[in-house]
C-alpha cells in the first residue's frame, strides 16, 4: 500500500468564528477595519489560516499579503497548486478595494483573472503580493496584483473586477 | 480579548509526499494517472487535502471535482473565500485537460479566468465543479469549469488556457 | 515607394445617425429591439458596418452574428486583427445578454475576455458567432460566445460580464 | 422608410496589400520593424486603416496607439464599440510584446482581457492607448494596456498573454 504512516505530514489549523468579524467589516471604514484586523483586534479569517497566509502593508488602495509556499500546498504535478496564488491575489486585490470604501458601503468580486509566470515551489521562499486599485469608481472597482519573491522575481499577475454596494443615498455614513 | 479558547475550532489534515505522484503523472497517460489518483492508487495531492476536495467521474476531456463549503473555508466578510472556487476550477479544468495527454506529455496552466455568479456559504452542500475541455491542440489547450449546486444552480464559471509540453517528436510515448 | 496608387485598395462604407436606434434599446423589449435591428426597421450599428458583420438569428439568451474575414480587417503579422474575433464576440455576447431583458432595462459591458484559438484569414470564409447568456441576474448576467467555421472548427471563446441597470422599483416596464 | 439618402454617412478606406509587411515582421528584430512601420516605411495595417488608429512612440516593450471616437465606431445603444477599444488594446499589447523579439522569433495572441471602465463616445476626443510587457519570457510573455484620454482619466484596462514562436537553436539572427 502506498499510504504508510511514515510518509505522512500532518498539521493542525485552528480558527473563529467569522462572522463577528464579517459584521465589523461593513460598520468600520474599510482601512480600519483592516488595519484593526492586521493589528490581531480581530481574528484572521480562516482561509488566510487554512492556506497561512498573513497580511502586510494597508494603505488606501494597496495591500499586501504574504505566504510562504510549502508542502501541504502542492498539486498532483510536482509544484504549488494555482489555487495559493488565486488566493493570495483575490485577498491582496479584494482587501485593496475594501481598503477605498467608507463605513456603511461593502463590495463583492465579480471576477478574477491570473496569469501564472512561473511556478512556485517550497524552494521559493515566502513570496509577496501586492494588490493595488487601478480604478475606483461608484459602482464598480477594479485593482491589479503583482506576485513577487524576495528578489523581485515576477510569479503571477492578476486583476479583478469588484461590484460596490452602496446604502440608498442619504443614508452613507462617513 | 476576542480570541478565547472556547471560539477557536481545530482541524487536522495530513498529507503524503507530493513528488512520487508527480513522477507517474508524466510516465502515464493523462486519463489512467488521474483514475488511478482516483482510486487511491497514488495519495490524493495535499491542497485537495487541505481543501478537503475530492476528485469524481473522470472521462476523457472532462473530469469532475467536489467540495462541501465549510467555515474553514471562510473570508472575512462573511461567505467562502473566493479562493475556493478558484482552486476548484483549477483543479477541474487542469484534470480535464491532463486526460487527454498521452504518456510523456506534460502541462502546465498559463492563465484562469473565473466569474463568482453566487456566494458560497455553510448553507450551501456539496457543490460540484465540471472541468471541460473546449479545444485540445497541439501546443495550446483550453478548458471551462461549471461550479454548481445540489440542484444544478450555477454558483461560477471559469475559462482557462493550458501550454502542453511535448517530447521531441519521434520519442512520445503512446 | 512601396505606396503606389495600383497596390491600393479602396472600399466605402456608409451609416446612419445611430442615436436615433439608441433610444429605441432602452424604451423597447430587448429582444423585439434585436429583431426590429434585424428585419431592417432600424439602421446596423456604425461598427457593424465598419467591420461588415451581420447579425443572425435572436433568441431569448442566444444571439448569431456573421462576418466573412477579409484583407481590411488584416493586422501587421499576416493574418486577421485580433479585434475582429473581439467585435464579433462582444456583439454577440451583449446582445445575448440584451435579449433577456425587458422594456426599460438597459446593461453595459463590464469585461471581455476572448481567447484566440486558431487565426482567422482570408481562406476562412464566412464565420458564425453564437452568443449565450450563461447566468442572468438581476444585478449582473454573464454570457460565452464561440466563434466557429462553416465545418464547426473552433477559431476563438469568449466570456463576458455586463451589469444591468433596473429603472428604480415600481416604474419598470413589462 | 428610415433609410433615406440625407441621414446616411460616408466614408472611403484605403489600404495595401498587407502580406508585403508581414513577410517583414518576421525577418527584422521588432522594434526595428515597428519603427519602420510607423515612418511609413511599411503600409499602415488595414485594419489600423480602418478603425482610424495609428501608432505612437515605440521603446522596447512599450508601445503606444492613438484613436480618435468617431460616430462610425458606434454600437447599437448610444456609445462607441466595445471592439475599438479591445482593437487598441490588443495593437498596442502585441506591438509591446512584438517590440522586445529578435530577428527570426515570431508571436502569436493567445488570449486577452478588458475592462471597459467609462463609456468612449465622439466627445472623448483623442485617447491614447499604452501598451506595456508585464514578463517577457522565452515561450510565453504578458503585457498589460491602459487607455486614456486627454486629461489622465482612464477608460479601459486589458491584459494578453502572447506565445512566442523560436526557430530551432542554433539558427536564431540576433
Amino acid at each position: 500500500m502506498h499510504r504508510t504512516i511514515n510518509t505522512q505530514r500532518t498539521r493542525t489549523i485552528t480558527w473563529d468564528d467569522p462572522m463577528a468579524s464579517a459584521q465589523a467589516a461593513v460598520s468600520m471604514r474599510g482601512i480600519d477595519y483592516l488595519r484593526a484586523m492586521a493589528r490581531g483586534e480581530f481574528p484572521p479569517p480562516p482561509m488566510l489560516q487554512l492556506m497561512s497566509m498573513e497580511i502586510g502593508d494597508i494603505e488606501e488602495g494597496h495591500v499586501v499579503f504574504f505566504v510562504e509556499p510549502a508542502e501541504f500546498h502542492y498539486n498532483p504535478i510536482g509544484s504549488v497548486h494555482g489555487g495559493l496564488a488565486c488566493t493570495l491575489c483575490d485577498s491582496a486585490m479584494g482587501c485593496a478595494v475594501h481598503s477605498t470604501l467608507p463605513a456603511g458601503v461593502g463590495y463583492t468580486t465579480l471576477e478574477l483573472k491570473i496569469n501564472f509566470l512561473r511556478p512556485l515551489t517550497r524552494e521559493t521562499g515566502r513570496v509577496r503580493c501586492e494588490g493595488t486599485v487601478i480604478h475606483a469608481g461608484s459602482r464598480i472597482s477594479m485593482a491589479e496584483a503583482r506576485l513577487i519573491d524576495g528578489n523581485g522575481k515576477l510569479y503571477g499577475h492578476a486583476t479583478t473586477t469588484c461590484i460596490i454596494f452602496r446604502p440608498p443615498s442619504g443614508t452613507e455614513q462617513t
